[in-house]
């Protein structure tokens, strides 16, 4: 019998958008249908790349170079796959990620501007073709995202960026959408919790139903 | 007038070949010349890259994958050549550094076997050709290395490899040498100390009236 590997589930977008709670939201929706998710986030999930998570938000006098910050992501990345992602999904374990490559290429491809090309190779050289089943990119006018990030509480060295850095990360983040329809669903954030929640329904639904067509 | 830049050397060689003693006495060579040399040293450099190293030489219980470990080598290297290396060498500052990009492609191109080719491209997304000037290469017999780094104290995660990673190592490193005689340098680190530092000054003075017949 041929064993069946679980299905990889990331969920994108800038601050505030609505995550946490959304991602709650997920993992009931599958648990009904008897699908438990391991939850993870990037970057960390395994005691080594959350130690590169906690030096990459720390803020710092020194100026970060960009390639240095997208290496360290890829530094976690590398590890969090090779030692629980990937040996997860072998074991039929279906996997949610709180963000993912997407968010590489989005915030230091083209918040930091190394470009999408530059990105690709990283990617390629790291992951060679490891890509997610379904990508949940929450979408919110940047405004709107930062004031309910600040509600939060203090603000890492990310959030403590200029407007104009996230509204470059949006437009990457709808750039990969565009170009990858089938995998990259974008939900319209803005509206109230059970407006967001219908759409991210719909979604995996549809997605649903495609694997279970496919057994 | 043309401002003349810097010189980039390096030092290298596996585990207790007695890179300290030499880096001072190239030091002292050169400041006879008057020429200061910044000492600096990877993985490290800067504060960022220093928490980096720490990261890597620490002990862990979870298995480093070795693309990881690659990655968060050159994370540290980029931050430490856009922040300190090349900032000097453009206002003529000349810079010896301990260990740079060829002990990349010993350590984890050849002693973890991710392939010289890999760390080739790698190295090239990273840096763009970006080089040291001169190499010196310390190689000595594996056993005797080992057994003069055990003495200086405890190990860390790389010094717990076994011999033959070590032995791997050092044949990447002396293939580097063989491809690139005209940077790196292979000096006999097996002989007493004048012995070594007799080599070291052959080879300081040959790079240094290069540089002089160049001006």
């Amino acid at each position: 019998m041929t064993k069946h590997t679980g299905k990889f589930i990331t969920i994108e977008g800038t601050e505030g958008v609505g995550k946490s709670t959304n991602i709650a939201f997920i993992k009931e929706w599958f648990e009904a249908k008897n699908i438990s998710l391991l939850h993870t986030r990037e970057p960390g999930g395994t005691p080594m790349a959350e130690e590169i998570r906690e030096l990459l938000l720390s803020k710092r006098d020194e100026q970060v170079d960009a390639k240095s910050e997208l290496l360290l992501m890829y530094a976690a990345r590398a590890q969090h796959v090779s030692q629980k992602i990937k040996p997860a999904l072998e074991q039929g374990q279906w996997v949610l990620c709180d963000r993912f490559s997407d968010a590489s290429f989005a915030y230091q491809g083209a918040g930091r501007a190394l470009g999408l090309e530059k990105l690709v190779e990283l990617d390629h050289w790291v992951l060679e073709g490891f890509k997610p089943d379904l990508t949940i990119l929450l979408d919110l006018p940047v405004e709107i995202g930062l004031s309910r990030a600040q509600e939060r509480g203090p603000v890492d060295r990310f959030e403590e960026e200029k407007i104009g850095f996230f509204e470059q990360v949006r437009n990457g983040y709808l750039q990969i959408a565009e170009q990858e329809p089938e995998r990259v669903k974008v939900v319209d954030a803005s509206g109230s919790l059970e407006e967001v929640q219908q759409q991210i329904k719909q979604v995996l639904i549809q997605f649903y139903e495609q694997q279970v067509s496919m057994l």
